[in-house]
């Protein structure tokens, strides 16, 4: 049986007020949540900033939160208490990855309440700072590339492929077989990309990046594409590709609407829908689930790492959000949610 | 063996001479066809104006003609004439329903040549008249029905609902027991589908039309939606449906893109493609497609009947062409081709 933990009373947490108003994301000092019935309570190690993070704090981000409330949709810790049921009992004292309740406050403060379903117990090779990275950035990343395995893609083309998930696309695609063709705004992404040894590296700042697209679209017969940016974007992929292609968005980076033509999927049998984790995990077994860990978990160290451009305490966390937000593609920024002595 | 058929040498037919520019649309005199191995030769009876010969006339339609070239997708006449194969051979001499080829003249001729497998022989108790419109609407509204049958809805909603193919929709859905949402944009087109019985009836034009659709597919459930309009109509109706819908578009009459908000596929599960029948029907087994056929043949008197407004000979196809763009929704616009001399 576990230690019991010495749980404390109050918590830091960074808290948002209003949400599109970054001035309104303060730290508090906040009651400890208690674990219900098939919650877990976490003692939070770390927890990245991610795009989702970034599109929540702008009210984008279509989810039951309702402020004040604490941001963070994913992060890594300790269970040190369980509200009670098999799962939570059998995870209590362990390191887990975990994700945020759908409808509650998220990752961004020293103790968590979520269901015990949203944590996945870390294996002992990985850091609880590799564990805080698992689940968005990995699961999302793999779970596509599934999705082009299942399909038998022998090319996919994706959009924002500089960014963490972007790169982790790349390994994969170079491990299983499949080629890419990676899209980016910038050179030094082309660059970061080319060091990769991606197999295709276009960047839509360049004159010619419509008729690239284009032509290497239909010379690799790629249909299927992995969108995190929408707007204008978005239609040009869907029209480089031939016949039958199908655009996956997941994500919305440009925070513009696309433009369709009816004609192209009328004609062209094109298709357009969209990945969501949240859905795709509710969607699997437990033993798909578990299974699909179980390989993300292994190619943490290797295909699925994540890069970390800072680390910063709790109570840098807006200063944080700005390194983050002006170069999203250097790497993760980290918010260390446990100090040194409360190990 | 039928009688070999007395062949001409030259017959009238319309001849499109630029994309868009209805004045360059006239009769003349051509040499009749001669079908080269896998074709026939059909002296045509009569040939119906569909809102895609419109949109081919405009130079919308995807597909591999140039002008000079005779428009015309569908028609009905007898095959007199065989370029060699079985297919062919047993057609010769048969009244059948045909689709003009994909790259050649059509059907708004007195004679026209077509793949054999282009061409459907007519149950006996069909006229000629109502072959002429068998396969562009009636094929189309037997397989979008057979989508929502195949995967189990109990309600769609359609645009453009008041078109020849709208109608055959309300009346398959009565048949089969799937509730029908029929949007149009002018009252008369209202009052029509309501005689028909239609389970719903929205206009456009009201200013609660966006929050009704809305309310009634929630409490529909709807999960699919066929659209012939694309523009603003269609992401409002992509919007209206719950989580998991999915719009099919088979046409574009607004002639205007459509803005999609890639959140509604990421977090709703919304998906959008697009029905051709061209593509469809080249997808059956020969099987499937006779079964199909023999379905839409019986349907054709009651759920597949088609409205006429007015017939009219091929020397006045312009004005009949203007008749049938001012008022679509009054009823079919049909070029007879064979004079009753000629029969």
């Amino acid at each position: 049986m576990p230690a019991s933990f010495k749980i404390p009373s109050y918590m830091r947490a960074i808290v948002l007020h209003v949400f599109d108003q970054i001035e309104s994301l303060v730290v508090e000092e906040r009651p400890v949540p208690r674990p219900q019935a098939g919650q877990v309570l976490i003692r939070m190690h770390a927890a990245p900033i991610n795009p989702s993070d970034l599109a929540f704090l702008r009210g984008l981000y279509k989810v039951d939160k309702v402020p004040p409330i604490v941001p963070g949709f994913e992060g890594s810790g300790t269970i040190v208490a369980s509200g009670g049921g098999m799962l939570g009992r059998v995870l209590l004292g362990k390191r887990v990855a975990c994700a945020a309740p759908n409808d509650g406050d998220g990752t961004w403060a020293e103790y968590m309440v979520t269901p015990a379903q949203n944590c996945l117990p870390l294996r002992r090779a990985l850091t609880l700072e590799q564990g805080a990275m698992l689940i968005v950035n990995p699961l999302t990343a793999w779970s596509l590339m599934e999705v082009a395995k299942r399909e038998g893609h022998r090319a996919i083309v994706q959009t924002a492929a500089a960014s963490a998930l972007g790169k982790m696309i790349v390994r994969l695609g170079k491990q299983r077989g499949v080629r890419t063709i990676n899209l980016v705004r910038r050179e030094e992404q082309a660059a970061t990309l080319r060091a990769l040894d991606a197999d295709y590296v276009l960047n839509s700042a360049d004159a010619d990046f419509e008729a690239r697209l284009f032509e290497v679209c239909r010379r690799e017969s790629v249909r299927l594409a992995f969108d995190a940016v929408a707007g204008e974007l978005a239609a040009q992929v869907l029209t480089a590709m031939p016949e039958g292609g199908r655009l996956v968005f997941y994500g919305a980076l440009s925070q513009h609407p696309s433009m369709i033509d009816p004609r192209a999927f009328i004609f062209e049998d094109k298709r357009i829908e969209g990945f969501w984790l949240g859905r795709t995990m509710r969607r699997l077994s437990l033993p798909q689930r578990m299974n699909m860990v179980r390989h993300v978990q292994q190619a943490l160290a290797q295909e699925l790492q994540t890069e970390i451009q800072a680390r910063a305490p709790l109570e840098e966390a807006a200063k944080a959000l700005r390194q983050y937000a002006q170069n999203m593609s250097a790497g993760k920024v980290l918010l260390v949610l446990e100090s040194v002595a409360a190990k």
